[in-house]
């Protein structure tokens, strides 16, 4: 009775005029695979309509910033490359930030290379020259290219013992070479079945160099932190809405934003109650209960 | 000074009557790479001959039992596959006495394939059906096997993302099947450089899974276990002889044996110091001290 209550006191109490800036959670939330959840649509035309800012916000460093804005178009979503906010980018732009400028070995997908190109830092793609093991009796022959400053690793789907090794060998040898992951995500949910994902990628190379990334994908609030940096955002009035208490709540809580669940993602209603320290301002059973739509 | 006193203390001190089993570590012992440490092949003739049982007890599942009787002869080590401890066997042993008799997904190498079948273990052989990477768009649609029950996870030079993520359907869908790492080494040396080791490859999949595998290699002491059980030995008439305080000394002490540190592999004079609580009974220069000369 109480959660019911609770819900449908949360689902009418979102006042927009607390935000002004809404940032958005992209899987679970505004879509599943490729369709998007109803409502989704309608919400982003209408807070735009109302002078509001929308940011799309993902862990997910498969993409470029450009490639998410032609992700979103095909869901007929209209947005630009200062709207998003994806793992890839960060990890960029982290490197950048931080005067890491060296070259680069980047273990995942096209996405992180295209982000450092953009930011003009060179980088070895694991994805090009490690997709296949190196037997075993050839890997202490393999040169170790030393101008490699910077290892940033996000989820690979080629990923092999062969790139864990180059990553582990850079990290261990040099302690000067900065360690990144883009999320710590454990696993992530194809149509069919749930896959290891980011975190499991990265874990190998944490067990045999030693070290722990800085991690630049939700829970951490480096993104966010970015977005309020650049954009002069007022974090109080940011609503962080997303479908994952431990990455997305936290992610908002962290940076000093308010909070929205959404039920049609990863977290259920029964897990609010497991995890009373990581409670967000609002629950909605959708994106679609953000404005009544009557 | 101190240290110094107590080594000549330590070295001088072995009373070999205190003991009549003796369990040698291998690597970082009795040899280095492919060379036998000075004073290796005596010292254990020296026991032979007084009457002592040796062992040979070793974290790696590259190989099996007699794979391993193969490997000493080469150093012109005369033993018999009784005397040998691997954690293939371990693992193979372990499913056998706990009556998971059920088909094994094997990530590693041939010696966990051949001990399992020594006890009548299938096994699905992940070298021979995953050994590269299948395509991300085509994994949703690879079969699980319905009759494996055990994943059993070693060093494998071979890992892939796609063991790492069979490993983890089958951990992930059905909690009834065991989940067992033969060691969780985070790295082990090869002659030019530190590779990742049985820790590192089974990391992904504690992740992806969110389970925690029965770990059969030192520091966990089953191994010790098997051969006090299967011999009736008495663990106080044991000695350990390791260079690894986190493996070797961990094993010995939790096992209920004395323990000796050499320090011709992994663990330095220094370590020791470090590690207040894991201290062993004897620290040798290296194996040639635990029988003097003269």
């Amino acid at each position: 009775f109480f959660d019911q209550f609770r819900m449908v006191l949360m689902t009418t109490d979102v006042d927009l005029d607390q935000y002004d800036n809404f940032l958005f959670d992209c899987d679970g939330v505004l879509w599943k695979g490729t369709a998007i959840i109803p409502g989704g649509l309608r919400i982003i035309k209408a807070l735009e309509s109302q002078g509001k800012k929308v940011f799309y916000i993902s862990n997910n460093s498969m993409l470029s910033r450009e490639q998410y804005v032609a992700k979103l178009a095909k869901l007929m979503i209209k947005a630009n490359t200062d709207q998003i906010m994806c793992s890839s980018y960060a990890a960029a732009q982290y490197l950048f930030e931080n005067r890491q400028l060296g070259k680069v070995y980047t273990i995942g997908q096209e996405g992180i290379a295209m982000e450092l190109a953009a930011v003009g830092i060179p980088c070895l793609e694991s994805r090009l020259v490690h997709n296949h093991n190196i037997p075993r009796a050839e890997l202490d022959d393999v040169a170790i290219d030393p101008e490699i400053t910077a290892v940033v690793v996000g989820y690979d789907p080629e990923l092999t013992y062969t790139k864990i090794s180059y990553a582990t060998w850079l990290l261990h040898q040099n302690p000067s070479v900065a360690f990144i992951s883009t999320n710590q995500d454990a696993t992530f949910p194809s149509a069919v079945r749930v896959f290891p994902g980011g975190g499991a990628c990265v874990a190998p190379i944490i067990v045999g160099s030693g070290r722990q990334p800085v991690n630049v994908g939700k829970p951490a609030t480096y993104m966010l932190e970015l977005l309020i940096r650049r954009w002069g955002l007022n974090p109080k009035r940011c609503l962080m809405i997303g479908d994952n208490l431990h990455t997305d709540i936290l992610f908002g809580k962290g940076g000093g934003a308010d909070t929205a669940l959404v039920l049609t993602g990863v977290t259920q209603r029964d897990d609010l109650k497991a995890y009373p320290d990581i409670q967000p301002n609002f629950v909605l059973s959708s994106v679609d209960d953000l404005i009544p739509s009557r």
